[in-house]
C-alpha cells in the first residue's frame, strides 16, 4: 500500500498528493461539492498512477474531506452541519438556521414489545409495548443520518397515526404538550452495519457517528430513545462551557 | 469482498461471522481485552475461509469493539473511557475515577510563531510567539491519544520549563492561578493521519476522533489552544441537559 520512489521524500506517493488536494481544499481553490476530475486525469495531473491516485482520494474520504456519489464519482465534501447537543433546539430549526435543506422521510413504524436492553436504557419493564420509528434524513439532497426511535405509547396515546415527516420535537409539543427534560446525550465513533448502511446508500463498514438521547418529561416520565447513524463527515458537534 | 454461499442467507458470510462475535462481545462470554484465538483457528471454528474470518475481524475492528496489538494478534476492546465534555473536570481525574491508569508522555515542545490559521483560532496575532507541547496518551497500557497544546507565553511566562508528563489543567491553576473560562469544544469523527498515526501505533486512515478546546482565563485573555487526536475506539462523549 505504501509506494515509494526512489530519492523522493519518505512519505508514501499516495500522502503527497493527498496533502495536495487537502491544501486545495482547505484554501478553497477545491470548494464544497465540486466534483473531481476523473481518476486518470488526477493521476496524469500528479504524475502518478491511478492505484495511487484512488489511495488519495480514499483517504481523503476517510478524513471526511470528499465524498464518493455513486457512478458520478468524486465530490468536496459540504462543510459539517454543526450541532450543539446541550441547546435544546428542534434539529429542523439547527439545519434551516444554517442555510441547509433537511429533508425527513419515514422508513417504518413499527409497535412492538420493550426488551432487555430497551428495559435498561428507558426504565420501562420487559414487554411493555413501545413503538419504533425508524426515519432517514437527507441535508442538501444527500443521505446523512439514519435514526431508531423508541416512543413511549403510554405517555404518548395513538402515536403510531401521526405524520413524522416532520420536527418530532414539535409534534411532540404540540400534540401532547410534552416538554422534553432529562436528557443524557452519548456519542461515539463507530461504523455503519446493516440496515443503515444501505439506507443511507453507503458500504457496511465506512465510518459513523454513533449518537443516543434518552428524553423524559418534566415528571421523569420515558417519552422517547432515539438512536441516530450518522455518516462521519456530516456534522461536527460543538459544546460551549462558561 | 462480498462471499455468499448458495441457498443461505442474503448477508454475506464475513457478516454473519461478525453477528455471532458481536453477540460474544455483547453477552460478556468475550471479555474486555480477552485475546481472540488465530484467524485461522476462528476460520475453522466458523467453517469458513481466514479471509472471511480476516474481513469479519476488520469489521469488528471498524466499530470499535475489537482492537488489533502490533504481532500479538486482536483483542476484545475495553469499554471506552466516559468522557463529559460540559464539566471542568482534570482529565486525569476522569481516567481515575473510571478505575483507568493514565500515562501522559511529552513528545516535544516547541517555541514557535503564531500563524495565521493560528492567529484566527486564538486571537493571537501572526508572527506572535506560541508555544506548541505536544503529548501522547495511553490508558491501562494502551496509547489512545496525541495532543498538540498551543500555549500562549505570554500569559504563561517560562511555560516551556516545566514539566508537562502530569495534568497540564493543575500546572496551570497551581502555577499561573489560571481559572479556564470561555470554552469551546468541538469534535468530529475523521481519520488519523501523520505524524499523529505513527505516533498512537496505528495505519495512517485508522479512524479517529478529532477534538479540539480554546481555553480562555477569566479576563477573557487565551491561554491554550488543545487539538486532540483519539483513537475512534478510546471513548464515548456523554452531555447532560436539564
Amino acid at each position: 500500500m505504501q509506494e515509494r520512489e526512489c530519492g523522493e521524500s519518505a512519505a508514501p506517493l499516495y500522502l503527497r498528493v493527498r496533502d495536495q488536494l487537502a491544501s486545495k481544499i482547505e484554501e478553497g481553490s477545491l470548494a464544497p461539492n465540486t466534483r473531481l476530475p476523473s481518476e486518470r486525469i488526477l493521476a496524469e495531473e500528479y504524475g502518478t498512477t491511478r492505484v495511487t491516485a484512488r489511495l488519495a482520494l480514499a483517504q481523503l474520504e476517510r478524513e471526511g474531506r470528499l465524498f464518493r456519489s455513486n457512478r458520478r464519482g468524486w465530490f468536496v465534501s459540504p462543510p459539517r452541519l454543526i450541532y450543539k447537543p446541550a441547546h435544546d433546539y428542534s434539529f429542523s430549526d439547527y439545519v434551516t438556521a444554517q442555510g441547509r435543506v433537511l429533508e425527513t422521510e419515514t422508513l417504518d413504524v413499527t409497535p412492538m414489545e420493550t426488551s432487555p436492553w430497551l428495559a435498561a436504557k428507558t426504565g420501562l419493564s420487559v414487554g411493555d409495548p413501545i413503538v419504533l420509528l425508524r426515519r432517514r434524513r437527507q441535508i442538501d439532497g444527500r443521505p446523512v443520518l439514519v435514526e431508531n426511535i423508541y416512543l413511549n405509547p403510554e405517555r404518548l396515546p395513538n402515536i403510531a397515526t401521526y405524520d413524522f415527516n416532520r420536527s418530532l420535537w414539535k409534534l411532540l409539543r404540540e400534540k401532547y404538550d410534552v416538554e422534553l427534560r432529562q436528557k443524557r446525550i452519548e456519542m461515539y465513533p463507530t461504523a455503519l452495519v446493516e440496515p443503515q448502511a444501505s439506507d443511507i446508500g453507503v458500504t457496511v463498514g465506512t465510518a459513523g457517528l454513533y449518537v443516543t438521547r434518552c428524553s423524559r418529561d418534566a415528571e421523569g416520565r420515558f417519552v422517547e430513545l432515539d438512536e441516530e447513524f450518522w455518516l462521519h463527515d456530516a456534522l461536527s458537534i460543538q459544546v460551549d462551557v462558561d
